[in-house]
């Protein structure tokens, strides 16, 4: 593949790129600094003074996508119904933005967390840290974190089976159509439950903060 | 690490056991056949004897754990409150039932279906054809599929936290902790919802059939 132009400095973004590329091609596991540069076309040093590593450029691929906050603070701005149509949909066109073939960013990043330590550490701190602290500071109840990770998981098992196990019908349907489906479900879970359920949920949240 | 004991003949499950260590050790897609064999101390054409090649081992590895089906099988019987929590603890068992490291199984799974599509073809199936449809046989309307589908969503996203990202409080908690966590979300998701929504969920999934 192309490196850089010839005649100006490449840029942090066309670093990123073949960061992108690379993890892309050999997974995150085999992409090393060295051939990140190559596809660039600089020297590996050029690399370490922009980024601190692997797991720093694999971060900062994630915010190349349509920023991820975006998606939390609608949710929390917008309610009735209709909003978990809109998380969804917001969720959803993070990942395809700009992404040649649709699941592939998706799947380069879970394979990537399933394989190295470091990478998962830097996924968790980016959801923790800078989007779902950022988004939704004011309500920091157990019970309201709960519901919050309910919804988390919800969406990260409608992505995987769209993008890597390719389940019907939401392999084939359009963005629009998952979220006609998968939007009432979120809202549901945004919804009322029983006092005593939710007594049960916080209670083991609780103990996070023991520990 | 050691091959088949002298003095009789490798079974079908120790070229089992050896393809789970060396998908563990070298992730799905760089695991070789040929590497199996070494580590069962087989020649390679005995597993070939035993397997249809590399996505029926994992297809089989995926059995070696307790069957699954019982999980959906008792969701499916049980009815009232405590089910969800029943499905968590028997969906986290499981991963975790044999497994040296919680995790891993999990890890070494989604790893392979993210790296090759024969393996996600595979789980697929595996889950389409074995688990649910096997399970849960006596129900195909549209809206009972979409809230399977969103169950299965939300067990997978839960691991997902507790295994890859470890995301407290599900990455430290006890498997009971967990189902009192999770399991009032589950409940959530069999229960009630308003008509409209079930109607909207219906039409998508009955897109799935035209196509």
């Amino acid at each position: 593949m192309a490196g850089r132009r010839p005649g100006r400095p490449a840029t942090r973004r066309e670093i990123l790129e073949a960061a992108r590329d690379v993890f892309a091609e050999e997974g995150y596991d085999r992409a090393s600094v060295r051939a990140i540069a190559r596809q660039a076309g600089v020297d590996p040093a050029l690399v370490y003074h922009y980024f601190d590593g692997k797991p720093a450029l694999f971060v900062e691929l994630l915010e190349l996508a349509r920023d991820p906050r975006a998606v939390m603070e609608a949710a929390a701005a917008v309610s009735g119904p209709g909003r978990g149509a809109r998380v969804v949909t917001g969720f959803l066109q993070a990942w395809e933005d700009g992404d040649p073939t649709p699941g592939t960013r998706f799947r380069t990043v879970i394979q990537a967390v399933c394989t190295s330590p470091e990478a998962a550490t830097a996924l968790r701190e980016f959801l923790t840290e800078r989007v779902w602290s950022r988004s939704l500071p004011s309500d920091d109840r157990s019970s309201v974190r709960a519901r919050r990770a309910s919804i988390a998981s919800q969406l990260f098992g409608v992505a995987f089976q769209r993008y890597v196990l390719l389940v019907e019908p939401y392999a084939s349907a359009s963005i629009d159509e998952v979220a006609a489906l998968v939007g009432p479900v979120i809202d549901q879970l945004h919804g009322e439950m029983p006092q005593s359920d939710l007594d049960a949920m916080e209670a083991v949240v609780g103990l996070d903060e023991q520990r």
